[in-house]
């Protein structure tokens, strides 16, 4: 059983949680810029001390809820490894246009206004973009692409261009999602392809 | 010729006209957010006051070094509409290879340094996106594709991957500025082909 030390602990632990948490489902309406220590505080019904307390700035506050989001991000479209891989990316795309159904304005977030702000929280989004494109050039070397630099940065790009596309292309219903994942599969096919005509 | 207050005026505009050009060379080696009306002001021996009064405000400067910038890049690639459409996208393409090995430093602000920053200098780079979009799009309309929502997108999300693209790949001499002008082209075909066998 935890001690009283340690349940303290988990309660500040789950409290800064909260809190975060908070800031991210305000992400869904808001540009990152807007959301401050006093509007998270006010919103929340804690004192600005405890906020200062656990983020120490607004750029601090900025990091954690960036960090949370894109992690969840990157955990929801997480590959399946026992997948073959052309299956997976199919996979993970699927799962990746289905959470920018559900959180789109935490996704429009992401991608666009907290690759804005300091060079901290653009650091963490460019995180994102790195895991993303190590994931799908690991597609195309198990597919026997050969390994170089061209091949990584055209996947990184293609990341790029998922995004924007995910970023634009609404999805209403199953079919449209399902049509959405195919067409960025395919174009993922099609820009190696092109790639590969150029030796 | 000119009386005495247009001359006043010539002299003011084209001082301004310097100041601006000076904040656009700084951008090759620095971000941004780290040109201040202070040191550009040293920079260039001048008195704060005169940026002041040309620029207003520290963001003020920032959209004339963006859209002068963004000006230059969008000149340097006009369309030539006496082309065929794919040729017509080589030839802007290679101009738009050549503009960034020319110009790295400030093409890298562009896409990454001033798509940070406050929302109108946002609104600035996101135009010279726009701008690209609408000049492939016109290309892949006049091959006979069908005008829909989905290849507006699509070819936007391209002009993200060939933003990406310029600002990863080196080109060292003319072979390679070659090569890549020629991947990007069939990158943007092989995209529009992967849209095309949604329906």
């Amino acid at each position: 059983m935890p001690d009283d030390r340690q349940r303290s602990r988990l309660r500040s632990d789950e409290r800064r949680a909260q809190l975060v948490a908070l800031g991210v489902a305000t992400l869904v309406d808001e540009p990152l810029e807007d959301i401050t220590i006093d509007r998270l505080a006010a919103a929340a019904g804690v004192s600005r001390g405890l906020l200062f307390h656990y983020f120490g700035t607004k750029q601090g506050l900025h990091e954690a809820i960036v960090r949370t989001a894109r992690d969840a991000m990157l955990h929801a479209t997480e590959p399946r490894p026992e997948l073959e891989p052309l299956a997976r990316l199919d996979d993970t795309l699927r799962r990746f246009v289905a959470f920018v159904a559900e959180h789109r304005g935490t996704f429009h977030a992401l991608v666009r206004g907290a690759s804005a702000g300091d060079a901290d929280v653009r650091a963490l989004t460019d995180e994102a973009r790195d895991e993303n494109a190590r994931r799908v050039i690991a597609v195309f070397l198990e597919l026997g692409h050969e390994d170089r630099p061209l091949l990584r940065s055209a996947l990184r790009s293609w990341v790029a261009f998922v995004e924007e596309m995910l970023d634009e292309v609404p999805t209403h219903d199953e079919r449209s999602a399902v049509d959405l994942t195919a067409l960025l599969v395919r174009s993922a096919v099609a820009v190696v392809g092109a790639l590969d005509a150029t030796d």
